[in-house]
C-alpha cells in the first residue's frame, strides 16, 4: 500500500488535482462552515437549520428541490453526483427564499446569490498557482453618460506595476443580474490569464469589466407601495427592456478613454477587443459591431442576441460582409449543447456563415453556466492581440 | 415657498446632504430592490415575502425583532428612527437565521450578513465625491507562515500610478468575524482618505487590509459529522482561541516584505503605522508593540485587549514606559461610551496612563460599529506620517 502511495506522489505532479483531497467542505463555503460538502463520488450533502420549518427547498441552479428534515431542526438533501465545475443556488424555507449562510454570495439574478464550486481536474486552469499573479483593481470613474462614479474591475497583469510597458485591453462583460465583479468572483479571469501567461499561452493583457445591467433593474422581493397620490413606478423587467444605447455610450464615451487615460494601454483598435457573456456577449457583439474604430476582436460566449435574419440585421453587419470581414480580425462565437440559448445562437452562426462573414463557431460540451464561460475566456484569450 | 427652496438651495452647497433626497430604498440595497426604504424621519421600513411562514424576525444588529404579517405573504417591520449611520441586519423565518434578499451581503460573524447604511450628514466624510480617487486592488501574495496564496486589499492614493513617489504604509484591520474585504465593503477606507487627501488633511498612504481571522473558526450551521472512525475535528470557538502568534508571523514575516518589495513604499518605522477595530484592535496594539523596529504609529479601535494589569502586560510595554514612548511617535486608542468594551477599553487607557505610557484617548459617542470606526480612521488618518 505504501508503495503504492509513492507511485502515485511519483506520477502525481506537485499541483495536480487528486480527487482524495478535494472532498469535504466545498472551497466556496463559509468560513469554518462544514456543509455545503463534497463526496468523494462528486455528490454534495446540503445541510440548513430551519428548527420550525414546514418546507425547505434547495434552488439549485434557480431550480426547487425539496429538503429532507433530520433530527435537531436540520434539513438534508445529498444531491446526485455533479459535473465539476460552478453552480449558483439558494434555499427556499416555508415560501422565503434566501441564501444558505453555509456559503459565500456573489450577485446573480440581481441579488445575493449563494456559489458552489464543485472541484476536478478541469478546475486547475483557473487555480492560484505558483506563477506571477496580476491584481484586480477596484476602480472608480465618472461617467457623463450616467452623470455618477461607477466601480469597474480592472486585472493588470503580472509585471504591471514594474515596467513602462503597454497592454492591449480586453472588455469583458458578465451576464443578465450579475454585475461588474462577476469575472473576478464568479470567473477568476485573473488566475486564468496567470496561468495562460505564465505558459505564454496568452499575451499580458489588461480586462476591464463594466457594470452592463444599464436601464434595467428587475423586481427584486415584494412590489413597492406608491408615494400618496402617485402611480406605482414603472420598472423595466427584462432583456427587452435593456437600454443598449446607454451601455454602448458608457463604454465606448466614457470607458475607453477613461482606461486609456489612465493604465498604460495600447490604445489602437488592434489592440482592443471586447467579449461576454449570455447579455454581455449580446452587448460586446453590438458595440464591438458598431464601433469598427475602436475593436478588432469580437467575442461572444452563449450570447443572448437579437436574432433577425433581415439585411439590418446584427446592427448591419448582414448588410456589409467584406466591411465586416475587413475589420475583424477576429469574431468568435461558443455555445453549449445543452444551452437554452443553442437553438438562436446556431442560428447567429448560420446567418453569418451564409452572409459570409468570417467567424469563428465553436459548439462544447455545457449549458448556460460559468464553468463553460471560464473556458471560452481561457479558449479565446490566446487568439487575441497575435 | 419658492423663495425658500432658494435660498435653501443657496445656502446648501451642491454636495452637501438634504434629508429630502436621502428617503426611499437604501443606497445598501440590491439593485431595483425597494425594501428597506428610509422614512423622513430615519425610521427604515423593511419587508421580506415568507408565504407560508409562522414567524419572521428581522436581526437587527444581531438582535431579533418580530416582523408582522401583512396582505399576499408579506411581513413588515418600521423600525423607530435610527441613527444615521452603518448597520448589520439578517432575517429568520420558522428558526432559519439568513438574509433579506433586499440588501447587499458582506461578510460578518463568519457569513455573509446584510447592510443597511442609513445616511445623513454626517455620510459626506466618506461618500464618493468629485475629487480625485484612488483604487482598491485585490493582491493575492504567498504567505510562508501558511503556505497558501492569501487575498488582500491594499488602497493606492490618487495619482500613484502616474508617478514614482514612495508612500508611507497604514496596516489596517477588520474585527471578529470579518475580513479582509471589511475596511473596503463596511469602512469606505478609499472614500475617507480620497476625501481627506483632497483636502489635504492626510498625508497620501498606502493602506493594506489582511484577513486577521488565523485559525479561530467559529461553528456555522450544522455540527459537522466525523470521518467513520475518527472524532469530529477540533473547532476553536471564540477569541480565546485566537492564534495571534500565527497573525504577527504573517504581517511581520510575510506581510510587509511583499508589501514593501511589490509597492512604491516608504519602508522605514517611522513611514509604517498598524491600527485596526475591535479584535484587530488588539492584533494592531500586540503586533505594534512587538515590533518597535517596524512600527511607530499605532491605532486601536474599539480593541479587544486582554487586560493583564501585570507588568508583563501589553506584552511587556508597562514594564518599561521610557521605552516605549521613545519607540512611537503616536498611540492612539478609542472608544464609544455606548460600547460594550467600553469599561475594560477605559482600564487599559487607565493602566498605560497610569504606568506613564504617552498615548491619545478618546472617548467619544457610539457602540461596537462601523459607525464609529469609519469616524477614527478619518480621525487617526490625519495625525499619521508627520
Amino acid at each position: 500500500m505504501k508503495i503504492l502511495h509513492v507511485l502515485f506522489a511519483l506520477i502525481c505532479c506537485g499541483t495536480c488535482w487528486t480527487q482524495a483531497i478535494k472532498t469535504g467542505p466545498a472551497a466556496t463555503n463559509a468560513r469554518g462552515a462544514e456543509y455545503p460538502r463534497i463526496n468523494s463520488d462528486n455528490s454534495v450533502t446540503f445541510r440548513v437549520k430551519a428548527d420550525q420549518a414546514q418546507k425547505v427547498q434547495l434552488l439549485l441552479n434557480f431550480q426547487p428541490v425539496e429538503m429532507v428534515k433530520a433530527a435537531d431542526g436540520i434539513w438534508e438533501l445529498t444531491t446526485k453526483p455533479l459535473t465539476p465545475g460552478f453552480y449558483y443556488y439558494g434555499v427556499a424555507v416555508d415560501g422565503f427564499s434566501s441564501t444558505d449562510p453555509g456559503s459565500k454570495t456573489v450577485i446573480a439574478a440581481n441579488k445575493e446569490t449563494n456559489v458552489l464550486e464543485v472541484p476536478g481536474p478541469e478546475s486547475e486552469f483557473f487555480a492560484a498557482k505558483d506563477v506571477p499573479h496580476g491584481q484586480v483593481r477596484m476602480v472608480w470613474y465618472k461617467s457623463n453618460t450616467t452623470g455618477e462614479y461607477r466601480r469597474i474591475f480592472v486585472y493588470t497583469p503580472p509585471g504591471y506595476d514594474d515596467g513602462k510597458s503597454r497592454y492591449p485591453v480586453l472588455y469583458l462583460q458578465h451576464g443578465h443580474g450579475e454585475d461588474e465583479a462577476g469575472w473576478s468572483h464568479q470567473g477568476h479571469e485573473n488566475f486564468i490569464l496567470d496561468n495562460l501567461i505564465a505558459a505564454g499561452k496568452a499575451k499580458p493583457m489588461i480586462i476591464v469589466n463594466e457594470d452592463g445591467m444599464t436601464g434595467a433593474p428587475l423586481q427584486i422581493g415584494p412590489p413597492p407601495k406608491p408615494a400618496p397620490g402617485s402611480a406605482p413606478p414603472a420598472r423595466p423587467r427584462g432583456l427587452g427592456d435593456m437600454k443598449y444605447e446607454i451601455f454602448d455610450s458608457i463604454v465606448s464615451k466614457d470607458l475607453i478613454p477613461f482606461i486609456d487615460a489612465n493604465f498604460r494601454t495600447l490604445s489602437d483598435r488592434v489592440h482592443r477587443a471586447i467579449a461576454g457573456l449570455s447579455m454581455g456577449g449580446g452587448e460586446a457583439f453590438r458595440i464591438g459591431l458598431n464601433h469598427p474604430d475602436k475593436f478588432a476582436y469580437i467575442g461572444a460566449f452563449s450570447p443572448a442576441l437579437a436574432v433577425t435574419g433581415a439585411k439590418t440585421g446584427y446592427d448591419g453587419a448582414l448588410s456589409d460582409p467584406a466591411k465586416v470581414n475587413k475589420a475583424y480580425k477576429l469574431i468568435w462565437i461558443g455555445i453549449g449543447r445543452e444551452d437554452f440559448l443553442n437553438k438562436p445562437v446556431k442560428q447567429t452562426h448560420e446567418e453569418l456563415e451564409k452572409a459570409g462573414i468570417n467567424h469563428v463557431w465553436v459548439e462544447t460540451e455545457g449549458t448556460h453556466s460559468w464553468t463553460v464561460w471560464r473556458k471560452y475566456l481561457a479558449d479565446f484569450a490566446p487568439l487575441l492581440f497575435r
